[in-house]
This record gives structure tokens, C-alpha cells and sequence, in this order.
């Protein structure tokens, strides 16, 4: 894991899963790499000085910060278990998205919307590179990316436990503001060029476009993914001070 | 400008504006960039063909392609002119935010949700570089950059014009949910790290927050400017219906 804000988020987060903390020679004398010094030392983490060329090696623009940490946060499936259909969870699906720096972008915006996961196919995705986690700015270290074998088998088994499917689709009919979103949804958002595969597709329980003025250009997968997440999030909220203001009418009784 | 989608784009909107195009050598082996041959050649652009190294020079990443054009479209003023208050007019302003990935991926977001023209301050934010250009993926050629002296009092001249200025705060305590939108709004993003500085925020009428579970960190500003955009394009478009509703229903003698 490399640069300032992705490793910050680590050492705060899941401390114990750090191995070693790499640091520029010289770095100490910045006063932000100073605090991170005094935050590894007080967890316990070997810390090293290494010339600049050793941390290149790792990635690139490491901000003279590189972090050895054992795993991505582990998904929670009991979240997805079934018997929990009222409990709003939101997931988050990219399919040809190999960009890591799509995928960083989709990892932040993903934590900061409070989605619980982000699933991609094994052998079509970037997967979680050093340039994916330092976009992701933090948010690899809280939303789980998980890589599944077969992302059509994986959706499909999730309409079991009561999901529901939307797929992003500029072409669809049903534009994002006018549908319905249920408590347990997953958002699948294709590659800017390609779109979804159709395999991906064929299990959508919805396709719904994000209303733009030039159907032939797409937004960014990041860009997408956020505001259909807004708007999953602004019908839940909604829904959910609905609900509030019923059983606080119930309760008008003392 | 360098890159494919927007060198399509600018080929196809304002052909006439377009000086040169310079390609790689060997490119006219590639279908694509075939079709922008016969493009350019029925538009009467110059065509050279130029090593690798030439392009190089012009800026990274050029797949290609560069393209030399004049000017950015040219702002509509008419537009804020008062007296026109009911027309729904969206423009977006950045504030601080000066690196060229992100201003073209603003003006990329900008174009598809409509927006009709983004202000920057002249000497506090990276411009129209090429890098810009290309991350716009067209977005340039559509929504004109306009490069203000001094940005608070270019905010205070459009409230005078009948204008709503929103600025979007983190720290605000109205949730962009909640917020009502006017006809004529002007969207202010400030820098991810840096937010406004407070000459904007004091211009604004409102300061709005996109609700997020991390109040310390923050969304990418293309992806915050998206988010806004879609939420004031979803109310004009809820606001348009139920005036369609209203007139309609005047409108039932036949």
C-alpha cells in the first residue's frame, strides 16, 4: 500500500494487519511522517528508512510512504444472509472495469456511501493494486473488494437472500430517478466503453440509465457508481423517515 | 488537444475551428483512426503524419493523436441575462481545484448533466491543459471554461442576475437531500483537501453537504460536482412534470 492518506486510514483502522512501514529517507523530518512514526511505533510496527529507488520499486508515486499490510478487510456475509430483508444494505458490482484507478475512485466513493462491498470477477478485473488503494484514499480499508469466480453466478445467488439487481445501463429505459429502489439492492456498474456484458445483464432484476444529455458518451464507472449510490441512499433515508414519522405517530401514547 | 474521444468530439462539433491534426505515423493502419482521416479530409484539416517522439512533446498519453484547435466554445452570456428567470440554467464553479485530471473530469460530468458553462479562477486553478482535455472526453468541446479575475465577485454579479450560488461544504449543516433548488443555480465545488476559501463560501446563498458516513475525508471533486448536478437535475425535471401537470389540466377544453 503506498501514499499518505491510504496508509493513515490503515494504521488507523486495522493496525494489527500491518507488517512493515517503509519510509523515504529524510521523510522524518516532514511533520506529518513524523505523527505516522510516533502512530507505527505505538502499534508495534517495524518501521524502515529506505533510499527513494527502493520504495519506486513497490509503486510509483508512493508519496515516500509504502505500507505491507496482510489483507483487504474481510466481507461480513452474514449480511447477506436471509431473514434480514428489512435491514437496507447496498453492494456495489463493477464488471470489465480493469482500471485501477477506476477501481480506486469506486472504492472510495463506495466507503464514504456506506456500501458494505465491492464485487468484482476474478479474472476480469484490475484487482486491488498499489495505485487502486492509494486513490481509493482510505477506502480500501473499509469496503471489502471481493473477487468473485463468476460474477452472473455470484448476483444471482444473491436475488436468493433477497437482493435485488440494477444494473447501469445508459441504453435502459427506466431512468435512476424514477425507480423504486428495495432495502437490499446491488448496484452494477459496467466498463465506460464496453457496458455490461450480457451474461451480467440477463440477471439484472432492473436496468436503469442515469439521465444525460449525450447518449453516444458515458460518465466516468466512479462518476456513475456515486450517483446512483446518492440516490439509493436519498430513497432509503426517505423511506426510512417515513417509517420513523409512522411509529411516532403510533406512539403518541405516553 | 490530445487523445481520441476528444479529438472526436472537437471534429464533429467545430470542425472549422480546427487548424491542424497531427497523427502518428503508421496510424492509418487503425480502422479509427482511419475514419478521422476521411473526417479531417472532408473538412479541409491539414493532415500530417509526425514520429512518435513529435507527438511526445505536445503532452503524454496522445494515443495518437493531437489536434490543434483555437479556442474553448464560447460562453453563452445571453443566458444570464435577467429577466429570462423562469429558464433553468445550471453552472458549476471550482474553487481551488487546480489539477487537470480533475477539471477534466468536472467538464466531462459537466457536458453530460447539462451544465452550460464552468468558472474558474484565473490564477488559482491548472486551466485547459491538454491532460484536462483528454480526461474531458469531449466535455471540452461543449461546456466553455471561463477563466474569472476574481470568483466571488463573479458569484455576487450572477445573484444579481437572478442566480441561486450553492456552495458544497462538507461542514454544512443542510444535507443536499433537503435542499431546494432554484431555477437558476450556480453549483460551487471547492479543492477535495483544501474545500472553499471563505471569500467564496461568503458569497454563497447556501452551503450544502452530500451526506457521507466519514466526515473527515472527502469526495473527489468530479464525483461531488456529479452528485450535486444530478440531484438539481432531478428536481428542475420533478418541477417541469408538475408544471406539465398543472397546464395540462388548464389546457383540457378542446
Amino acid at each position: 500500500m503506498i501514499g499518505i492518506h491510504s496508509a493513515r486510514e490503515a494504521l488507523k483502522v486495522r493496525p494489527k494487519k500491518i507488517r512493515e512501514l517503509w519510509l523515504q529517507i529524510g521523510a522524518d523530518r516532514h511533520s506529518e511522517l513524523k505523527e505516522f512514526i510516533e502512530v507505527a511505533k505505538r502499534a508495534n510496527i517495524k518501521v524502515r528508512f529506505q533510499p527513494d529507488g527502493q520504495l519506486d520499486k513497490i509503486a510509483a508515486n508512493h508519496q515516500g510512504v509504502v505500507l505491507f499490510v496482510d489483507e483487504s478487510p474481510e466481507f461480513d456475509s452474514s449480511l447477506i444472509e436471509s431473514g434480514r430483508d428489512r435491514e437496507k444494505i447496498i453492494l456495489v458490482a463493477l464488471d470489465q472495469v480493469t482500471d485501477p484507478h477506476n477501481i480506486g475512485a469506486v472504492l472510495r466513493t463506495a466507503w464514504l456511501f456506506g456500501s458494505k462491498g465491492l464485487l468484482v470477477p476474478k479474472n476480469r478485473s484490475g484487482g486491488l493494486t498499489p495505485a487502486a488503494i492509494k486513490v481509493a484514499s482510505g477506502g480500501a480499508e473499509h469496503v471489502p473488494l471481493v473477487a468473485v469466480d463468476n460474477l452472473a453466478q455470484e448476483l444471482t445467488s444473491l436475488k436468493d437472500k433477497g437482493f435485488w439487481i440494477y444494473g447501469l445501463d445508459a441504453a435502459a429505459a427506466s431512468p435512476l430517478q424514477k425507480t423504486r429502489f428495495h432495502e437490499r439492492v446491488v448496484l452494477v456498474i459496467g466498463a465506460e466503453d464496453k457496458g455490461l456484458r450480457s451474461t451480467t445483464r440477463n440477471v439484472c432484476d432492473e436496468l436503469v440509465a442515469i439521465p444525460q444529455i449525450e447518449p453516444g458518451a458515458s460518465l466516468n464507472a466512479s462518476v456513475a457508481t456515486a450517483v446512483a449510490l446518492y440516490e439509493v441512499i436519498r430513497q432509503h433515508d426517505q423511506a426510512e423517515q417515513c417509517s420513523t414519522l409512522g411509529s411516532s405517530a403510533d406512539d403518541q401514547t405516553p
